[in-house]
């Protein structure tokens, strides 16, 4: 109705003088100054992760004529990194830019909000976040710890890492000592290895004494730059546990009902932005850097497939074992999976078959 | 500096308390009125499509407290679907959201914009528009047409289309009568297939009555609601011509220059919402859509391998005629080109090797 009414009383160019035409000076709540703190769980070193949160602060920033500032500060400045989310929790920041599942310490149905083994990839994810009902389960989650999250970048899927000496057989997981956290640690604990938790800057070393066996971080644009093809050039792949790994802005709630509608709305568009721009980034970074290893001598091999069925096997264990205990994972756990099993219904069509088709012509 | 001037000025819980804060009456021109008007290439029965301009018009509205207003009218309520560019152009509607590949009778550089025969997949097309200098080429080649484009939505790698019978081998490509248009039609032409253009309205009749063989249209979420399965039970696979099909947002050069510069932000950010929204709706409806079709009788088949190698070859042809003739043309193929091939050397590692693993324990 609206739109028959514009027709009959705009003609054509009406509208294009209407982009010139001035305003009564605005109502004052539509652009209030707003100062916000984001910590970010990363370094500046990650700079296509961290950057995620910098290109938020900056659209939000344009779309306010810089009413709106939002200041990003990198990991350990404010507080440490795997400390983002209690900060925003506690208010004594408004975000952070995090990956939910830092949090699997207390409680395992954070890893939902980033990646777990044998999960969806990262287009599915988004499918699942934002519609297929994912972000209102999480949210419902999160408001447990006051948090409003929003979907903010993705890996892709991550390598698996790199390993001093080659895996034949799952028999030779055993013993391992890996540099991995989360779910995954506790998966690969059941194949008898033995994860590791050290911080981003002591890998290397770790790995050139042989204090650790093996290590994973992201993928071949942020593995480059920590060299660890020098100490344990054996690089695998997929990383299982992060088929897709998501990141995400968390909000105070709290902070988040005062911002004005359109301030939400904003950092809404904002938020999704910096979701597509950093897979985006890494999808253009990671081939050279790949190549570039592969010229250092990086040897690629697949995770043998014991390795990966046992993998699989153990994740259910897993599953199944949190589940009993733990009503919140349960129902999220059942949602992804029957989420995922539907994805790849279609997913080893089209996409699949694509992809296929495009790999193999390229190699010949 | 400014963040150490900040953090000695900001006690905790300062930031928090300045998003109530109101500022002086904004400056006018921060949100001055304006009315777009937006013209899709798609019917509202497209929703998904439809659906992504109407998610950038919701945000930017919102964004902006209903101060700047894009209303969105579907194809032929103002112009034709395919002729929203040429309105863009001409300045008669602000902006449209559309298939650049519909232009290709214009110019065939335009196909660049959406997807051309055996080019990109849907998140290497974003690697490409966003990090790869994609848009930046594109946006000097729309640059001829008063246009400056966006990144507005993806449908993933649609399907092969609906054929009356079985193709067995390359040779049942001769003769065969099928709607499918632009640059693939001229690829198909060389296998002694006949390109038909068909309205959508139009192409059920015509493959029941037999005037054509087979059709294409998108994929299984779109395909379903036009009931081809009834008249045209094979359903092939993959769509080797849109291995990732973008849409985008064309915005008239001088209207957009008029924006102010925040407006301009609002837009971008709702743009990009809009893309990876599509993909993701899609991806969401497109499984559930597949087991229904596969209910009623449509008989999933592959491409044979010496269509798709055929095609490939046909493809290739094509590139060098028009690059020879045709200097953007040329310049965007080997961008393209060298782009695709970096990002299959990487893809066929982790994000394949997942996809793959996840496949065979799927079905096992």
């Amino acid at each position: 109705m609206e739109r028959r009414k514009f027709l009959k009383s705009a003609s054509i160019g009406t509208a294009a003088a209407a982009a010139t035409t001035l305003a009564a000076p605005a109502v004052a709540q539509t652009q209030p100054k707003v100062s916000w703190r984001l910590t970010s769980s990363f370094p500046k070193s990650l700079d296509t992760i961290y950057g995620a949160a910098e290109v938020l602060a900056k659209a939000v920033s344009e779309a306010t004529d810089g009413n709106f500032q939002i200041q990003v500060f990198a990991a350990g400045e404010l507080v440490p990194g795997l400390q983002a989310a209690d900060a925003v929790t506690a208010g004594t920041v408004e975000m952070c830019h995090t990956a939910p599942y830092y949090y699997v310490g207390k409680d395992p149905t954070f890893a939902f909000g980033t990646a777990v083994p044998f999960g969806l990839n990262a287009r599915q994810l988004n499918a699942w976040f934002y519609h297929g009902g994912g972000m209102d389960l999480l949210n419902e989650f999160y408001g447990r710890y006051q948090i409003h999250g929003l979907p903010g970048g993705n890996t892709g899927t991550q390598m698996g890492g790199w390993f001093r000496k080659e895996i034949k057989t799952v028999a030779d997981m055993s013993g391992l000592k890996m540099r991995i956290g989360g779910l995954a640690g506790r998966v690969i604990t059941k194949l008898g290895a033995v994860p590791q938790q050290i911080a981003g800057g002591d890998i290397y070393p770790s790995l050139e004494k042989g204090t650790i066996d093996a290590a994973e971080w992201v993928g071949p644009y942020d593995d480059e730059k920590l060299g660890f093809y020098k100490v344990a050039p054996h690089y695998y792949y997929p990383g299982w546990w992060e088929g897709g790994a998501s990141l995400q802005f968390f909000i105070n709630k709290a902070k988040w009902a005062e911002l004005p509608k359109n301030y939400q709305a904003i950092v809404t568009s904002a938020a999704a932005m910096a979701n597509v721009d950093m897979q985006a980034k890494y999808d253009a970074r990671n081939p050279a850097a790949l190549k570039r290893l592969a010229q250092s001598g990086a040897q690629l091999h697949p995770f043998p497939n014991d390795v990966m069925e046992a993998s699989l096997k153990a994740s259910q264990e897993l599953y199944a074992e949190i589940s009993k205990e733990n009503e919140a994972f349960r129902k999220m756990h059942d949602a992804v999976m029957a989420f995922r099993n539907d994805e790849y219904l279609w997913w080893q069509i089209a996409e699949f078959g694509y992809d296929a088709f495009m790999i193999r012509s390229r190699r010949s």
